[in-house]
């Protein structure tokens, strides 16, 4: 063989065009002929919506239409989101869209959305998720009540919380619960096991704590952007930046009435995603374009996607756990509440309440899910949906516990981790995960062991993470090309550097240099069927498929140049580009040669390709452990992070450098979790931080040095052992933060982010 | 099993929307910024270039750049025609491209090329096909010898008369001959076998005759057209109205010398071909765009196509040939001389040389094939290329020799033809052939039986085409969508209605109805190999790989419908769109229902999908024969069909009705070569028919009906026994028609088309 891909770092090969300039995302596309749409977006947070005055915009030279909600050509009954791309009759959050307006150019469309007047007639808000699911509280949706079950369920794919929890790799477990508080209570759901009550009664100690985390933005660097059209044959082509190529046809299938064959959609390049491009402007800009039969991009403005997208929702959790004098844990209890917002269709309490529990073992859980309407924008997915915020109580009150204990919090967390064998809440065994070997690896970390050592106002604070992993078929075919190089195609989404993945895989499977492998995406029209870039399970779903095709492929090659040299298959190997009769390396055959010859008027050889499907049927979870090493500045409240450290259960480092870069970016947007991002509103309801001047992304001079630390338990079905590494490593960053700050000043923080004003108001409390 | 889908008429798929205008040719593909070209053609048939004076041009308004041959980015010494988009030093032939001028609209370059002015010195202008091979004809070509075989291979992937030969599917045999007996002979070869001249001597009665056919041009409806442009990231696109997109993209990789990956063709629909679409254009329209990085169209006008494209080309055929007083033939002596026209990388003489033997044992050959340079368009591939010159020939001294035994002319055809395990003059066994079968349906049909029944001036001609059938590895995959229908994926050009054949072979294979499955075209980035269009193969290789891509899908289909069911596979079918347990169909699956909860988060089985790749090894060659009824006016010498009766021998009739369209058109195209079409020079080498006014396709007044008789001979090899069908039907119709002049008038003609002036003045000889 050649000298092994598998581990070998490498830069991503979608760097240098991203850096260059020169990848095309989808609103570079240049189209013949294309109108652009600007929205205008609703002023309140609730209101009876009267009516649209088009007539001043209508006036303006170059704008071609506005649309609403009665404009679309969408089937009557489409539900969830996708099915409301535009307010109907009433005005759900500040920030909906309310109507569509398109011209022929920007400009054109930007001032004729400066024209409409929207009639309004306000409504009371539902803005506290507290208040929300308090009896009295008014409903924050009057005409129609929000299908959660059922209706939507064919539009977005992942229409209720069992199918959300879903795809992001979360087993719902236990029933469902009626009779809801309010009436913005949508969902209910309890998940028990064991007797809690009991568990608690006969723990040597109990914590309990109250945590609340906001709504937080995916913070991607490319707004949402489509571009649809309708070609003269009446297919409709949908270029996006979306992350399930098929989920979306599936989506606009239902939505528009049209059947699957009709719709093409084309996945553009990415621009970071994060959970948050799934089938959300589609649906408006497929039906805009196909009602004006004119190409149509969208593409909003900053402000526009943090009023408007869907970002992770705010949660309320509450949590209390007991645990032996010996720290054997002995029951968990609480209560997850997880803001919807508007548009009920998405939830995370589901999963983020079974994600409550950790990876760990517990005797005893009674553990309640409540999903609320609000006067929101409407929930979304964020890498890792619903565990940054489960993570921050559990591992927080397990460092409480381990204090309380007087036990080392590693120790405490060893003494009840899940390892193979062991039975999850959900009832599943626990296959393989490597969370154990993730505090053992911190366990001996300079910065932990020498904790005790560090100056006054710093601290050290640890935290386990843990993210069950998603699962969905896909499929791969791959090709030799007539110059002896591999091309892999998928539908898989262009993100997080999968091209590199998918090509580390086929060079090792087939036998060829990295850079002989090619790795392109196809359209839904004519590329093998693959499930959504999501719930880190890219390279676990379809990398296990670009496996099989490239092994189907060098099956070929080998019996092709068995029968050109007449050599059994079982002699000759694939290294260096060249088949190589084993022993007689003299003989060997270029694979261009045999590509070209096979390829050719009258070649007696099939071509050398390969399929590869796969439905995984066992979960690979990952997990991520993190030491936080913080200096809070006690007169201010300010926590400056001074060192992080992430171990993480990768299965195997495919190529360590990418690897790497996920364990770095997702410890990145924890510590933007843990320190800086809110989605701020006023009391009417109003987005305050509708920008990046005021919404707080980490930047390079908050984000400390990052080592990481790749800990390798082979996944058995991932292709050389490899897992999902994507969401992990953002899950317990945040309550890693917050034990180092207990551990520098000593005092909790129940709320994210940690802001300086929130630190020096526990402070002052302590005081 | 459902009702087959088998020998089932239906429409084609292709012609509903070609008929409303719906269809999306290359020429109507609207881009951004899209450039539009226009060539400036030579006036002289031979001059030295001397320049291009582009100045007035380039003051013209819209006028964005005026190229010659030297600004092409083309890699020096990439040769051939393709690596001589513009001429270079010397003007090879009167409508030779010399200039491409780049405008804004149309209009522009339009407006532009007229203002170019060109400077030239005339040469002696090589134009007659006879003269051009004497030992003292001035050359063609001075400035630089033709590369025939070598440098121009990888260009066109079918360089020299061998490769071409293999292109079509005829197996060239016998060695080269060098010592050319002018400057102009850029080929020879001759093919022997046994010893012909005592052949002839032992031979009761001998025939022979010298015959002419013209330049004939393919005639296809859409004229040639490319459109390419480059991409930011620097991938080359073209999207070309192409037989074959992978041979173009190897072609365009050669020649600017850009990695296969670096360039993406995208196969355009085709308003027709037959043969002559083969990485004409585009290596110039490819060129010009990655110089001028802009989006760029060449589509050519009806007068450019003719002028300068790749028709077939004229050819002289000297044949004689013996048999015994019973009938059986001794030996075939003969000389085929073709014209290669100005570009000497294709050419027909070496397969149409071997056609001359038609499907028939013979015990000696001897013949000749030369290839001759003159100043005319290059030659190109139309429709069983060379097989209608040498069937002409051919079948009409075996017409005249069955007169001269006094014998039945379909008898002295059933005496000698090919039938299985007999072998051709390249000395291969023939596997199976249903020439036999077609002369039997032709002897058992009124027309013949009923001929000596005519009025004066009236006859019935009969005669045997032959077509070898091509060979290249093809591949396809194909997907059940959610919605329970199939999608097949190939990188055939859509051509004939293949389709159709694809469905109906897919549908049969996996269980479900024709109207569900779709077929899709990829592009040369993501779809799975396949050859050019041509040869006759298209339903042959491609056909077979869709049908096993459809094999292996529906394994995978039972083997999870097995799994849900807890029903062995091989106690299921699947028909109607369900999956059924054999006497239980009560519990059937639909396949909708099977297929969306296979895509699916979460779901437990692999995506129902099938790969399949082909090399057939053995050839399906396909026969037919014609009967032409004539009614001659011996005032006017004109010919009119009163009826024509093919019978073909089409494997098996998957779709009857496209099956008849093919066996329709080819015998129409037939009736044109017999009696109408001819591209006409003057003695300056100018073509005088560069319209549709002046080039004479046959028209629905003129075609007569044509009767179908469907002779199904199963290839074993073939899906479901079919093979290819579209260039036997065009072979013999012209000898056909002149054997039914003959029957009818008594005169017999040597040259094509038999125009009412040359049957005058054959009258007026016999007279």
């Amino acid at each position: 063989m050649a000298a092994t891909s598998i581990g070998t770092a490498r830069r991503r090969r979608d760097g240098e065009p991203k850096v260059r300039g020169t990848t095309r995302f989808t609103g570079d596309l240049q189209i013949h002929g294309l109108l652009h749409g600007r929205l205008v977006l609703a002023g309140d947070a609730h209101a009876r919506l009267n009516g649209v005055d088009a007539a001043a915009a209508l006036a303006l030279p170059g704008v071609v239409a506005v649309l609403t909600a009665a404009d679309l050509p969408l089937r009557p009954g489409a539900g969830g989101r996708a099915g409301l791309p535009l307010a109907r009759d009433e005005i759900l959050w500040s920030g909906q869209p309310v109507a569509l307006v398109v011209g022929e150019s920007e400009a054109a469309a930007e001032d004729g959305a400066g024209l409409v007047v929207v009639d309004a007639e306000p409504l009371p808000a539902v803005l506290d998720l507290e208040a929300a699911i308090e009896a009295g509280s008014p409903p924050a949706r009057v005409h129609a009540a929000p299908a959660v079950d059922g209706g939507a369920a064919g539009a977005h794919g992942a229409p209720d919380d069992e199918a959300t929890a879903d795809a992001h790799g979360a087993a719902g477990a236990g029933g469902s619960e009626q009779a809801p508080s309010s009436p913005n209570v949508v969902t209910q759901r309890r998940m028990t096991g064991g007797d809690a009550a009991a568990g608690l009664a006969a723990a040597a100690v109990v914590v309990s704590g109250r945590f609340r985390t906001p709504w937080v933005h995916q913070g991607y660097l490319e707004p949402q952007v489509a571009v649809a059209w309708t070609e003269p044959d009446g297919e409709l082509v949908v270029h996006a930046s979306t992350q399930g190529a098929f989920a979306l046809r599936q989506s606009l299938s239902s939505l528009l009435g049209l059947p699957l064959d009709k719709i093409r959609v084309r996945p553009g390049v990415i621009g970071g995603a994060f959970g948050g491009k799934l089938a959300l402007l589609e649906p408006l800009v497929a039906a805009a374009a196909v009602k004006l039969r004119r190409p149509l991009r969208l593409a909003l403005a900053r402000s526009e996607d943090f009023a408007a997208t869907n970002p992770a929702p705010a949660q309320l959790i509450e949590l209390e756990l007991g645990a032996t004098a010996e720290g054997r844990l002995t029951a968990l209890r609480g209560r997850v509440v997880a803001d919807r917002g508007a548009v009920a269709d998405m939830g995370v309490e589901a999963i983020s309440t079974a994600l409550c529990a950790g990876p760990y073992a517990w005797p005893a859980h009674d553990l309640k899910a409540v999903g609320v309407l609000t006067n929101r924008v409407g929930a979304g997915a964020y890498r890792a949906p619903g565990a940054p915020p489960a993570a921050f109580a559990l591992e927080t009150l397990l460092d409480e516990l381990a204090q309380r204990l007087g036990l080392d919090p590693i120790e405490l967390r060893l003494r009840n981790v899940l390892t193979a064998g062991d039975r999850g809440i959900d009832g599943q065994e626990v296959a393989v995960l490597g969370a154990r070997e993730c505090l053992e690896a911190l366990r001996e970390h300079p910065l932990w062991s020498g904790r005790g050592a560090l100056p006054a106002g710093e601290g050290v604070g640890v935290a386990l993470g843990f993210w069950p992993g998603g699962l969905e078929p896909a499929a791969a075919i791959c090709r030799l090309d007539a110059d002896g190089r591999l091309t892999i195609v998928t539908a898989a989404a262009d993100m997080s550097g999968v091209e590199n993945a998918f090509a580390t895989i086929a060079a090792e499977t087939f036998g060829l240099a990295e850079d002989d492998v090619r790795v392109a995406t196809g359209d839904t029209s004519s590329a093998p069927y693959g499930g959504v870039s999501g719930g880190s399970k890219v390279t676990y779903t379809y990398g296990r498929a670009v496996e099989r095709a490239a092994a189907e492929a060098r099956e070929r090659l080998l019996r092709i140049a068995s029968a050109e040299l007449e050599i059994a298959p079982e002699d000759l190997e694939v290294a260096d580009g060249e088949v190589r009769p084993l022993g007689a390396p003299g003989r060997a055959i270029k694979l261009a040669d045999l590509a070209a010859r096979t390829l050719s008027f009258g070649s007696p050889h099939e071509p050398i390709e390969g399929y590869g499907g796969v439905a995984q049927v066992s979960r690979a979870p990952g997990a991520a452990a993190h030491l936080s090493h913080v200096r809070v500045d006690v007169e201010t409240g300010a926590v400056t992070p001074v060192a992080h450290v992430i171990a993480q259960d990768v299965g195997r480092a495919l190529n360590p450098a990418l690897v790497d870069g996920q364990l770095m970016g997702g410890s990145a947007q924890g510590l933007g979790w843990a320190l800086l991002e809110e989605l701020a509103y006023d009391e009417d309801g109003q987005l305050r931080s509708g920008s990046f001047a005021e919404y707080a992304l980490p930047s390079f001079d908050v984000v400390p040095p990052i080592e990481t630390l790749l800990v390798e338990v082979p996944a058995p079905d991932g292709p050389f052992g490899a897992k999902g590494v994507g969401e992990p490593p953002v899950v317990a960053a945040p309550p890693a933060v917050a034990n180092a700050v207990a551990a520098a000043v000593g005092v909790r923080l129940r709320t994210l982010p940690m802001t300086p004003s929130r630190v020096w108001a526990a402070l002052e409390d302590a005081r």
